[in-house]
């Protein structure tokens, strides 16, 4: 089964809003087995809905349309679907008594704007709005069904879930399809595909399709696989990961499937930490909080996360943090020596099981030929222990904030699991 | 002029990411004159590929595409671009130079996969990438300019910044366009139209375009105007902010002009301490980091940053900020005390001019009938001064602490600005 999602309304082709429908709708559909070939959106003008209906006939087995169903006179999606399948628009009853009731709950009459709502093309299968007042149309031509929706999204997803999903898996056979994503931190794109080149010669004969997904420190690898037996799917990707994993596992942090949301280092520090009842505590220089204020922003992060010091300044390091100040004027705040001291005290001052510091220079300004911007050390220490690790990372001050933030988590991650493995 | 946007990616397709690359595109075109007839996303497949390049043709004055550009086998843009071109691929020494700088830069050697980037569809106007490695491509085939751009959202929009708008302003002749946006802060999209209605009734007479742009805590009120008379629009679009200025004025905090970027109210808050010559410590409970992480965004932090604590347990709120503990047994670390003692104590720690300090119930946990979720205390101070405010905003973690961010720094800057008006 193949489908398409045609998005209609001005407002996404200048750029007020972002179409966050069609990735729901996709991921959705891809869930039950549907394929989206194309995502297309149109302004509200009659050429060129009429347009894309017209070129997606026959394209796809399905075409589901959000937007333009409401009242007002931009609105003509319903207009131009009527025309397209040559029907002409007739009152719906229930669709009336659905309007009516929805308006007299809510202690307004219906005005005759409204009741336009209710005019449906002779011949399609309603689909009720249990949260709104636009009906969905479902119609078939030629080879492809039109499904139409608004582009309200609370009442798109309820058609979907409530009423279109269901009919189409009583209607129709739906293959099964398998994702399974393997989350990397700390190596880029290419040397990454160079590195498991041969392995992923040997997928396309499996049926497997590899994406690389890159975000700014992180690379996730995305193996997709369609057919009809789930249960094959699911072995065939899940024995080409178990190929691929010896070849980068020191870069494994994580894996993804489907429908989860994105894993990032950070989320996967946090459960290790919860389920070992254990805190970590932060001395943030160079990424100013950062990493903390990701930390927190997952609820319940007061279980695992004592708190954090964000000593921008050397004085800083020095009052707040006890950082030897010779230090400075020596080695200088970017150094092993630096984040050792900041890493060991401030998980003393808030007497947190482990603690992450972190000093570099972040850009624009700051570099030089020593320590060019992109310079970071980070250490991770528990009570026993300090481990500080140099990294180099590029140009761009934002990049190199979160490309630390990554490293960072998946170092004390690391660090942990190595010290359950090879207890001192 | 008409553009199409094009996006290539099976990640955006099977709903694993949001299109945001479109919507960027979308705004930024917009704003420049060029009018967007439609978006399309397509998978990483030759054909579909090559459909969408063919229906483009003609259709529009340009069409801008995003992603597939990378060293790896699932990147299959260019090849598709140079067979749609019928040229051949050859290769490009300035882009080969800048590959190579770019690896050697970051210490590591260049591979032959990343050497296939500098492969060029011979004819077509290069498009350097200024922050990676795969160039851009200019190719004009009949009426239609095509312009093909990494998928990685700061390259291609440093692409567009730096190199595609200023081609296209250069060769082809754009009518003026005029837009200013006025930035609000503490009050609500619906609230604002109400307040404004009036006013907004007299926009469409001048051929002003009033759009609202909401984000968590901001709403940005966007007006344009388009003609041939540069003078003219500017007359017009600043005698209509003019009366609305007394309207809501207690909310508006920064306008904005076209090419300027989003100006955040941290963003106008570090401009007013910079000028100053002043610094600012935070305290932050609730937003654990995220102000800090804020204001350490902004290039050259260090001038008007101190630093920040981040004591997300009462425990570290008293022994770090010397909080009196018994105030957590009686009106709690939500509370008018607590954020007074934080901000003041901070402020000292660092010996900074100023001071935030918030605590609050981000949610979704953590709420009671007499605090539920979504109440912040703020306080702001100088070395005279305490100012504490509470706050009630919605039942969103992620909102709240983005409202409670926005609040703080929007506070802090009319507190200094009424000191200076009103000195004590």
């Amino acid at each position: 089964m193949t489908a398409e999602i045609l998005t209609i309304g001005d407002e996404i082709l200048i750029g007020q809003i972002t179409n966050t429908n069609s990735v729901w709708l996709a991921r959705e559909l891809n869930l039950s087995g549907i394929r989206i070939n194309k995502m297309e959106t149109v302004g509200d003008s009659e050429d060129a809905i009429m347009d894309a209906f017209r070129s997606a006939l026959d394209r796809a087995d399905f075409v589901f349309i959000t937007g333009g169903l409401g009242p007002t006179r931009d609105d003509i999606t319903k207009k131009v679907f009527a025309e397209f399948m040559d029907v002409p628009l007739a009152l719906h009853q229930p669709s009336l008594d659905h309007i009516n009731s929805y308006f007299s709950q809510r202690g307004r009459g219906i005005i005759d704007m409204n009741q336009q709502l209710a005019l449906i093309p002779e011949g399609c299968t309603v689909i009720p709005n249990g949260h709104g007042t636009a009906p969905g149309m479902w119609m078939k031509k030629s080879n492809t069904v039109f499904i139409s929706m608004p582009g309200v999204p609370f009442e798109m997803k309820a058609m979907i879930t409530d009423h279109i999903l269901p009919k189409i898996k009583g209607e129709f056979k739906l293959p099964f399809i398998f994702h399974k994503t393997i989350l990397t931190q700390g190596i880029g794109e290419s040397a990454l595909a160079t590195m498991i080149g041969s392995w992923e010669d040997g997928l396309a004969v499996k049926g497997i399709k590899l994406a690389y997904l890159p975000q700014p420190g992180i690379v996730r690898l995305r193996l997709s696989c369609y057919g009809n037996d789930a249960g094959k799917l699911r072995q065939d990707v899940e024995s080409a990961i178990s190929e691929l994993q010896p070849l980068i596992s020191k870069y494994i942090y994580a894996f993804e499937e489907y429908g989860q949301e994105n894993i990032t280092p950070e989320r996967v520090l946090s459960e290790l930490l919860r389920s070992r009842n254990e805190t970590v505590a932060l001395a943030e220089s160079c990424t100013g909080g950062y990493i903390s204020s990701l930390l927190t922003a997952i609820p319940g992060a007061s279980r695992f996360f004592a708190g954090a010091i964000v000593p921008y300044s050397n004085q800083a390091k020095h009052n707040l943090l006890e950082v030897d100040e010779t230090l400075f004027t020596t080695v200088g705040a970017v150094s092993r020596e630096c984040v050792v001291q900041l890493a060991a005290n401030v998980r003393k001052k808030f007497d947190s099981d482990y603690a992450i510091s972190v000093s570099g220079i972040a850009g624009p300004d700051g570099g030089t030929g020593e320590k060019p911007v992109g310079t970071v050390w980070i250490a991770v220490a528990d009570r026993e222990r300090v481990l500080p690790v140099k990294f180099r990372f590029g140009d761009i001050r934002e990049r190199n904030i979160m490309m630390t933030a990554a490293a960072a988590a998946n170092l004390l991650r690391k660090f942990i699991l190595n010290r359950q493995l090879a207890p001192e």
